[in-house]
């Protein structure tokens, strides 16, 4: 009854990892034609220095890319750093408290402001974690979801409370509101209107996109800044996207102390100035994330690539609501993520014959987070839709050989 | 008269760019071979979670054969960061900051205590001023060579001054003193020990390696710390190596100001107690940098390597002291750095005539640093003796043709 993977080009596999994650089969061919030699110019990009005329095109051309499928307006500021979305948690507070903006407000209202975070999972937790450690006032708009059904409170994360429940702070007394729209580990996405629509205009919100960035269309114009790891939607881990409101950039010199507290590397402005060149970048990643932007395009842009990850979703999600007794998805519908999608088995031990038998269609990577257990399938931009079916077909699979 | 060099193999060319530089051809070709399906485990190093067992293998691999070539003592922990040279000015700082022993150090003096930097061009300048910018004391024990044969004193970074005007400070009042063994842009490279032997052994040294990291043998032990972007004689831009003592990972957490101040992505302690891996690191740059280490052991490791940075450096050295009128060497030649060789030559015009004239025999990325302008010509571990023999070569029929 099994069906056969053994066809796959390259004696590949069904690579449902959460990150490092599958890559276009097209783009990684074509790092590979040019690896030791990059279109004649007699070198790997790994060689090339970036200062060269050749990398300045490859780097310029990534950032145009990335702006025409984003459309990303004239007044934000697209930067490639290092450092990862944990290097952004830090990064977007202490930008944030270096601006004028938040500088001016603090001076208006005595003392210091704090930063809004929407708890809805690890790594919105994350993010509130490093600016508490850094010394920031961070205030929990929510963190999880109470419920109360039983004798003991427990919290949990499939799902957000409601809009009219939230705590956010009053707008005079904040220098962002901060979410993560996707939480790649516990499988949770939610509309990015949901948010922006019941901040104050006044107050930039910060998003996380690390784990849905690229998969459909947003309205940058809404967003103080976006910070996104690549290694999901991207391209290979060590780079990190940032797109920012210039206005967000500017600088109150005469607040020494919170510029003392940014080092360089983290600095948005300091790369904002030398269009993301103000030290080494790493060359490679960046351009290997521009052959992806570029794919992307050539797929039709984000309209399609959510028609895509919307028709890849679905066909989980219908398997797991077809037989819930078997298929537990723990997250509300309402905000069940399209790239990350979890679900328990009935026991342990079954979770186990699961990942060993869908190993043996070359089907792997499917474990959940080790804080978390269970199942994890994550449905980046590069899964064919045929990978979704092959993986559907698996669940049907195991489902009719393990239901009783 | 001119030499072929279209035998290169893939149609490369000599590349001689500072960095990110050339690498061995060796490893570019286990690159590509491996690109889509890494050792028929189905996919990408690219695509490959950092929690799987497969990766570990290959972080670990890296490290321990980089422990075995650069003999690194017990006592000292490897870790692979993001953030590049850049990263690690501030990081080196802010990590020795939150540390214990200068933690204590500071109480017992009941002040602030100060930074010692050794100025000996614009990389250790670099780290003087991030320090500087984040609010620390850095003391310039010298910075750079004041000569007063002009009627204006001028600066210049050719030479060090003498050890006996080096201007350390009190043991008792210094947190740390650091220097740039190899300055990339000036072409100047010390020998370890003329530090070492000049600093209170009570005083960690902290040494930037970024650029002769690997290519001569160094006594682990005498250090602080080594901080070293990769993109020289590694592997890929992305990448940071930081070699630390343990001891000074401790700290006193009631020092919250300075634990404070630094940002998880920055702190040592952070990733050594995850083995480089307490978030995404740059997967496939380590890898590569894993590939480097394996080459280097494989060419005899780092005494054999020290053998033919030498002989590289001499045949570069011999052809301007062959002719001092033509190509003019400005840096002290005790001092003379193996690994990046300046020069000029009598004119502007000579010198656009030189990197002219060179790429046509596909000998590339020799000019200067844009702060400096002249030649510059960089010798890393990957570059073969061979390479460096026909530059010279070049170097050769270049004066023929223009001197007068
Ligand atoms: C949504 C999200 N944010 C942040 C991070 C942290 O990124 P990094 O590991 O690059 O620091 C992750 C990692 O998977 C993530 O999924
Ligand atoms: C010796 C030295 N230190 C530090 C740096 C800065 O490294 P990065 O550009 O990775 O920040 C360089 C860059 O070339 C360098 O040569």
């Amino acid at each position: 009854m099994s069906h056969s993977t053994s066809d796959l080009p390259y004696g590949r596999v069904w690579n449902f990892a959460a990150g490092p994650s599958t890559l276009p089969v097209s783009v990684l061919e074509e790092v590979q034609r040019d690896l030791l030699n990059y279109k004649g110019h007699g070198m790997s990009i790994m060689e090339m220095s970036h200062r060269s005329k050749e990398y300045g095109k490859i780097i310029g051309d990534a950032e145009a890319t990335l702006r025409r499928i984003l459309n990303v307006p004239d007044n934000y500021s697209v930067l490639f750093m290092q450092g990862g979305g944990t290097g952004e948690f830090a990064a977007a507070y202490l930008n944030l408290f270096a601006s004028k903006a938040v500088s001016e407000k603090q001076r208006r209202l005595g003392r210091q402001l704090s930063c809004d975070y929407l708890v809805t999972g690890k790594w919105s937790k994350g993010g509130l974690k490093e600016v508490a450690r850094l010394g920031g006032k961070p205030n929990a708009v929510f963190d999880g979801v109470v419920s109360n059904t039983e004798a003991e409170p427990s919290v949990s994360y499939g799902s957000l409370p409601p809009v009219s429940s939230w705590k956010l702070g009053r707008p005079e007394e904040t220098a962002f509101v901060y979410y993560c729209e996707n939480e790649t580990i516990h499988g949770v996405e939610m509309p990015s209107d949901l948010v922006l629509d019941a901040v104050d205009p006044s107050v930039p919100v910060i998003c996380d996109m690390s784990s849905n960035m690229l998969s459909r269309p947003v309205d940058i114009s809404r967003f103080g800044a976006i910070i996104a790891g690549a290694q999901k939607n991207m391209g290979p881990a060590g780079v990190t996207l940032v797109i920012v409101r210039k206005d967000l950039l500017e600088r109150d010199d005469s607040d020494k102390e919170a510029i003392q507290r940014l080092p360089s590397v983290l600095d948005w402005r300091y790369f904002d100035k030398a269009g993301s060149m103000p030290h080494t970048p790493p060359t490679f990643s960046i351009y290997v994330c521009g052959l992806v932007f570029k794919w992307a395009e050539e797929q039709g842009g984000l309209e399609v690539l959510q028609k895509l990850r919307e028709a890849r979703a679905k066909l989980v999600y219908n398997m797991i609501d077809a037989h819930p007794d078997f298929f537990h998805g723990p997250v509300d519908k309402r905000y069940r993520s399209a790239m990350n999608i979890v679900f328990n088995l009935p026991t342990p031990e079954l979770e186990a014959q699961f990942l060993a038998d869908a190993a043996k269609r070359n089907i792997i990577q499917l474990k959940g987070h080790r804080s978390l257990g269970g199942i994890r399938v994550s449905l980046y931009n590069a899964m064919p839709l045929e990978g979704a079916i092959e993986f559907v077909a698996f669940m049907k699979d195991f489902y009719n050989e393990h239901h009783n």
